[in-house]
C-alpha cells in the first residue's frame, strides 16, 4: 500500500504584523520531511477567493516543491478547468512536468463552489461544456507535434504549437474526482485515474472502486490499483478523550466545507464530495481517526477491497504525525 | 553598477531521442552560478507558439529558480497581459513573490508578435485596452484588503479577495518596456520601472533614460537609477576575428527576431524594440561585443549618462562567459 499527502499551505492577509508566508514555509518543510520518510506523493488543492488563504496557484507551489524534492509525485487535486485558459494551463503544467523530471499528476475538475463560479463570472450551467472543451485542447496541446487550430464554443486558438512538451508521454497522468456511477464510468472510459473523496464512507469507497474497475476491465484494459487514490482524513490519537475531540473537530470542519459548497438556487454542478450529511456518522465511517491499531484495521479493510493508494489529509498537519504514521501504521501495510 | 541576466531556457520537441529538458537544466545551473558570482537578477522572457522552445510559463520557471537561489531578484520580461486572466496572473505572481521571499520583479507588456495575437485569438486593436484593464485588476487584487467587484469591458470578477497577498508592499515592482516619448512618460507617470531594450543604440538609450528621469523628477519624485534596467547583448571576444564573427552572429539573430515580430497588415501594437534596421550598425552601436576593455569603455559611457543597471543577454550562454565578465569587466565598474 502506498501513501501520499493531500492538502496545501495557507497564507493570511493582515498587514505587516502577520507573517503571511509562514504557512507556506511550514508546508514546504512538511513535504520535504514526508519525502524523506517515504511518502509517495503530495496532491495540492486549489481554491480561489476563500478569504482564509487556501492555495490558489497550485502549479506554482508544485514547481517550488519540484525543486525541493527528488522522488515524490506532485499532484493537483484539482485544477478547475473552467477557470483557466487551456493553452496557458497546458504550458504551465508541462513546465512543472519538465522541471520535476516527469513527476506531475494532473488532477482536474469542473468546479463546484458557488463563490468561485460567481467570482470568475462563469455560469455553472456552462461548466461541463467548458470542462470538455478545455480537456480536448489540453490533450491536443500536449500531444500534437504539428501546429493546430482549435475553434470551439468557448475558446479559439489558431496555428499554435504548445511548448514545452511534457516529459511524460503521451502526457502526465490525469486524475478526476468522481462519485456517481455515470461519473465513474466516464472517468474510466476517458482514461482518467480516479480520485475518491475524503468524506465517503469506507463502504461507499468500495462500491465506487468496483464500478470504476469493472469499467476498465470491461473495456479489455488491465486495472492498475495505483490509478485509484482514496483521500482520507488522518488523526492518530492516544486516548479515548483525544479520539472523541478529533471526531468533533472533524465534524466541524466538514460543516465548514459544506457551507462553502452550497449549491446556489437554480442548480449547477455539485461536488460528489458533498452528498453526505456532515455528521458524526460521516467522520466515524469515513476518517482514519483513532489509535494506530484502529487505523491499521481500517486500512486493511480498504486494502482487502482493492485499495492500494491512500492520500492522507493529516488533520494535525504536524511532522510528528507524519513520523508516527510511518513508524506505527505503515509497517503493518507493507 | 549592477548586472543581471536577461533571457531564458529552451526546450525542443522531437520524440524520445531528444532530451527536451536539457536546455532548462543548463539554464538553471547557469543561473545558480550567476548568483554565486554576484549577479543581481535574472529576467525571463516569455513567448508562445514559437516552435523553437522559448519559455512559455515564465512564472513557473521563476518559481523553480526561487527555490534554487536565495538572493537574486527574479523578473519577467515580459508577461504579456492580454494573454492572461488578470486574477489568475495576480495569484501566480504573488505566489512567486511569497515563495521567493519578496524577490519578484514583475515586467509586463501589451504584446507585439503577430503569431501570438493570432494564436490566442486576441485582436491587436484591443491590446492597449486589455493591458490597461488587466493592470487595474492586478493592482487592485494585490492591494485590496476587502472583497471587490470589477465589471470591465473584457473581464468581470465578482466579490473576490485575491490570495495569497504578495510579500512586497504595496506590490512587487512593475516594469514596462518603453521607447517612445509618450510611452516613457506614461511609464513614469504610472509608477513603472523601465526596461530599455537590447537593440537601441547607446545614444538612444541615453535619450530615453533622460525623458523617463525628467518625467519622474518633474512630478516631484526622486529618481532611483536602479529603477531603469538596460538590456544589452554580451559577447566577450579574444581576437579581432572572433569579434567580427560575434557581430555577424548577432546581426543574424536580430534578423530572426525582426521576422517574428513583423506587424500584420492593418497595424496593431509594435514593439519599441524593433524600430531599428537589423544591420551591422545596430550591433556595433548597441551590443557589448568585443574584448573586455572595449566592453568596459561602453559601460563607463552608459554609466556617465546615468545607467546603473544592465541586464546582460549573454550570447554564448556559457558559464565561462559569466566568470569572465565577473573577473575582467565588473571590477572596473565597481
Amino acid at each position: 500500500m502506498k501513501f501520499g499527502l493531500f492538502g496545501g499551505a495557507s497564507s493570511r492577509r493582515g498587514g505587516v504584523a502577520r507573517d503571511s508566508t509562514q504557512g507556506y514555509r511550514d508546508f514546504i518543510g512538511y513535504v520535504e520531511e514526508a519525502e524523506e520518510l517515504g511518502y509517495h506523493s503530495v496532491f495540492l488543492v486549489e481554491h480561489h477567493f476563500t478569504g482564509f488563504g487556501q492555495v490558489s496557484a497550485s502549479l506554482n507551489l508544485l514547481t517550488y516543491l519540484a525543486a525541493r524534492t527528488t522522488r515524490m509525485r506532485l499532484g493537483t487535486a484539482v485544477v478547475v478547468l473552467p477557470w483557466h485558459n487551456p493553452v496557458l494551463l497546458a504550458e504551465q503544467a508541462a513546465t512543472v512536468d519538465l522541471l520535476s523530471g516527469g513527476r506531475l499528476e494532473f488532477g482536474v475538475g469542473k468546479g463546484y463552489r458557488p463563490n468561485e463560479f460567481n467570482g470568475f463570472n462563469v455560469q455553472p450551467a456552462d461548466a461541463q461544456e467548458l470542462f470538455e472543451e478545455s480537456l480536448e485542447v489540453i490533450r491536443r496541446a500536449w500531444t500534437s507535434e504539428e501546429r493546430f487550430t482549435h475553434i470551439g464554443k468557448h475558446w479559439t486558438f489558431q496555428d499554435i504549437v504548445v511548448e514545452p512538451p511534457p516529459i511524460q508521454r503521451p502526457h502526465p497522468p490525469m486524475w478526476l474526482a468522481a462519485g456517481s456511477a455515470g461519473g465513474l464510468k466516464w472517468a474510466a472510459d476517458n482514461d482518467f485515474n480516479l480520485l475518491l473523496d475524503q468524506i465517503a464512507s469506507f463502504d461507499l469507497i468500495q462500491e465506487r472502486l468496483d464500478i470504476y474497475r469493472d469499467a476498465i476491465e470491461g473495456s479489455g484494459r488491465t486495472f492498475d490499483p495505483m490509478n485509484v487514490a482514496v483521500a482520507r482524513a488522518l488523526h492518530i490519537t492516544h486516548s479515548e478523550e483525544e479520539r472523541e475531540q478529533a471526531h468533533q473537530q472533524r465534524a466541524r470542519l466538514l460543516s465548514g466545507i459544506s457551507r462553502l459548497s452550497k449549491v446556489r438556487e437554480g442548480g449547477g454542478p455539485q461536488s460528489t464530495m458533498l452528498q453526505y450529511n456532515d455528521t458524526r456518522l460521516a467522520t466515524e465511517e469515513g476518517a482514519l481517526i483513532g489509535p494506530p491499531e484502529e487505523i491499521i484495521e481500517r486500512l486493511q479493510r480498504m486494502r482487502a477491497g482493492g485499495v492500494e493508494y491512500v492520500l492522507l489529509i493529516d488533520i494535525t498537519g504536524s511532522r510528528e504525525s507524519l513520523r508516527l504514521f510511518r513508524d506505527e501504521v505503515m509497517p503493518a501495510l507493507a
